[in-house]
């Protein structure tokens, strides 16, 4: 799958993906007041909840169709669905099989890892199957999922596992984009090396035998933010490649990407949530309104891609 | 919560949560059968992931009938439901309510974990709410939720306002029950001091505003499989209130588990899953027959909790 991720990036020359974080407060309210009006009923959970469900998937068809010519990848955030209960995972769901339909690669963010049989469950869930009565059934059926390593071992290898025999992939959780990432991921091992590092190497060995083309199906999550920790984890980990949030609203820049990069300009695809999808709140777009929310995060797309291909194509 | 949670299991005198794990195996197969042959028609997923779901909760309830009366509360592992989607998530879904119902306190076991905006909206979607057209909506509404420490405090402290706007709880990761989480848990820092002991100092600090009773409702896993280290965090961290997986299937026996409590014998509760939901299918149970899963279920409860006071009452 990792192969076919890079082809697609490679196609459409931008290293991009577009987070699809449905916060409540980023939904037009004309798409609310509309869903309140006209969704179907249902009985798990209130009212308002189903309501917004069916906003949240029409504001993120609006969105993929915009930009879906333009990127390779989406990758929506389960928490902001998971929040609306039942009808918010209905609208992950029913986004996911969109998105499918458009051609783009999905990138289920969804931060899970546990143990044995547990983990194994969650990556049937969400990039594997389940066999009942002889049917191969899919539940999320994401091509990717993000995975929490504190767990160790015993919490990723079901994961790989599952990996390997569905030609899918995972991005495990390396060096995070949050301001208090390093609290725990920086501390010096007796070592005297962070913990990040330690957790870099394992998920470059985790990787091994996941191997799709020049990357592995193992890739890391490391966040754009931090541009000196990822030169070294690039150094480290010189075949797993780098799913980076942070760019954006979170404040790192195209030119804090470079060393995300190897010299062949992959190795790396960069996220941004907000900066796109709410980009008509922003007042660099504000003129689209709130009518034009899709046309918004189109150009602030076009402006992200050009933006990254001063940095990747500056020699 | 924790207070209503110490409050119940001195009632109960057992300090004893049922892990709700349905993996598909657990599940006897005429449950199945009957749900295939009945079961609602569903437009999200495949046919045999609506029956599955149905099976689920019918396997549940009959549990929670059968051990309602006996234990404080219940643990689901969101895992095991997300594996048959959509579903499995209505069914995740309904067993929280039944058990409310049943005046049992769920502890969510969803090992969720982000940072800011997607660490709220989780906390939101498992213990607390969102307000939608001036009306309060509750997602999942368990009382307790696991949550995953990796990402540091950006990560937590959205799960400790939440808690504290809603008077619901956490248990958050710090040593785990598994075979391999030393691997990054037990990783000596310079300061000779081992990952989950800085975890475990981290715990008791963020549940420090957040006291209900004599416990925070920011609470800790530690895995009852680690006898030696639960002592050691039960001094550090003499707040905190400590639930541990491990026991029975994982390994564990009762008298690991003295070190988990504090002298007056309260600070801990101990979950068992497969060990008495699958308990039908272990030798020593099966004279209930699968028919009589949830009885022996029932049996396998009441033995755990005679083995558990023999060790808490032993002075």
């Amino acid at each position: 799958m990792i192969a076919k991720l890079v082809e697609k990036i490679r196609e459409k020359d931008a290293p991009v993906v577009v987070g699809l974080d449905p916060q409540l407060s980023f939904l037009p309210h004309y798409l609310i007041d509309e869903a309140m009006r006209s969704h179907e009923e249902m009985p798990y959970g209130d009212e308002e909840l189903t309501a917004v469900g069916e906003a949240v998937f029409r504001f993120n068809r609006e969105i993929v169709d915009a930009v879906a010519d333009l990127v390779p990848a989406v990758k929506p955030q389960v928490a902001m669905y998971e929040q609306f209960g039942i009808p918010g995972m209905i609208a992950y769901w029913r986004t996911v099989r969109y998105c499918h339909e458009k051609g783009l690669i999905v990138i289920g963010d969804v931060k899970r890892g546990d143990i044995g049989s547990t983990s194994e469950a969650y990556a049937r869930a969400h990039i594997g199957r389940v066999e009942i009565n002889g049917r191969t059934c899919r539940a999320f059926d994401e091509d990717f999922a993000t995975v929490n390593p504190y767990l160790g071992t015993d919490g990723i290898k079901p994961f790989v596992k599952v990996c390997n025999e569905n030609d899918r992939g995972i991005f495990v959780l390396v060096k995070t984009s949050n301001p208090s990432s390093g609290e725990f991921q920086d501390v010096l091992t007796k070592d005297g090396e962070p913990m990040y590092e330690v957790v870099g190497k394992k998920v470059s060995e985790w990787g091994e035998d996941s191997m799709d083309g020049e990357y592995s199906n193992v890739g890391a999550v490391v966040g754009a933010t931090y541009p000196e920790q990822a030169k070294r984890l690039r150094v480290l980990m010189p075949h797993t490649f780098i799913l980076a949030p942070g760019y954006g609203a979170q404040g790192a820049t195209a030119k804090d990407l470079s060393g995300f990069f190897k010299e062949d300009g992959t190795g790396a695809i960069i996220n941004s949530s907000r900066g796109i999808i709410a980009a008509y709140t922003k007042e660099k777009y504000q003129r689209f309104g709130e009518e034009g929310f899709a046309d918004a995060a189109r150009q602030a797309t076009i402006d992200m891609i050009e933006d990254l291909r001063l940095v990747l194509h500056a020699d």
